[in-house]
């Protein structure tokens, strides 16, 4: 995250990536001071993130511990090989991606009426096409299933955004890896393209 | 990782899903005691797991303080919405995945001839068509980036797979997913139904 010409800091990109990505990886520290990353899917909205599971395991344990966690949400778009700018040495070969990683504190959500709104946020993102009597608190065929599940909110004190197409490139490797990849046309090739040229167009006019 | 019956222990099968995937995240300890998720990209060899980068940054101020790590790879089939076994509550909606959790300490490779084994390897596994010169620490043309060049393995001490894909349904609600998911037949749902069959026999007979 260091280096500063791959920041995105529009708020409203930040969170349409976040609304394409089903799960991301949350970070949390045991008792001895060793990392976990644990992969969870998650929502975002209302400016915090919102992840579920059962009340028992290690992950609830470190919460409980110590409630100061990571989350970090990354999408691969190419492997960009070497060759698409040098016929000889491998050095130039890397990856285009996406991520948010964020920091913050997570807190559980224990009213029943919260953990419907939050379930209702995580089937609408993950089950768009509906099919479901809505999750209420006061239907008491979800009353004890909302009591069993744990949900926990986490609430970044920071979020940043590194969404990496080339932008450390030199002019003449961009337009060869640009060009390269529109030939190649393999999946995801295309929207790489477009990110590319959305991120670096003072490289590429 | 509490449920047994989704741990799977042939080491085969987990080096295999493991080189068919490109990157997963590193979870380090900050000296405050707070916890970071990195996304990389990554090789397994050798019983270890390698990673590069830059000399600088905060993963390595993190690793030099505390080389304790954690390390997740992810990947998930498919969504299963809660209409394909439940036509009212919305309970049922899951995901069905593959997953690798690792801790271990990680040690930074400082001889240029290790760092250019280990960053074969990642030649081989993620440009598999080749298209470069071997990189060889006694190749001039790769001396210097070998030197500047960051490059640590984590040795696992504890490495764990789950792979779920409904081996906790009961038997009527495993034959509705599998019948829906072949009726869908979206990216991946051929391959889900594959893992359901292999993973849960005693239920699929």
């Amino acid at each position: 995250m260091r280096r500063k010409e791959f920041d995105v800091s529009e708020q409203q990109e930040i969170e349409t990536f976040l609304k394409g990505q089903t799960f991301g990886f949350l970070g949390t520290t045991a008792p001895d001071g060793s990392s976990r990353v644990t992969p969870l899917n998650f929502v975002y909205f209302g400016d915090c993130f919102y992840f579920h599971g059962s009340l028992a395991g290690d992950k609830m344990k470190h919460l409980k511990h110590d409630n100061r966690v990571s989350f970090t949400v990354a999408e691969e778009y190419a492997l960009i090989p070497s060759y698409f700018s040098d016929p000889e040495l491998a050095c130039p070969a890397t990856a285009f991606f996406k991520s948010v990683m964020s920091y913050g504190r997570a807190y559980p959500v224990t009213e029943s009426c919260d953990k419907a709104e939050a379930l209702t946020h995580f089937m609408e993102k993950l089950q768009p096409k509906g099919g479901y009597d809505p999750i209420s608190a006061s239907d008491p065929r979800y009353t004890g299933n909302l009591k069993a599940v744990s949900v926990f909110r986490l609430v970044p004190d920071q979020l940043t955004a590194k969404f990496k197409f080339g932008q450390n490139q030199p002019q003449e490797q961009l337009k060869s890896t640009l060009e390269a990849l529109t030939h190649r046309n393999q999946i995801h090739d295309a929207e790489t393209v477009e990110n590319m040229l959305k991120y670096c167009p003072y490289h590429l006019e």
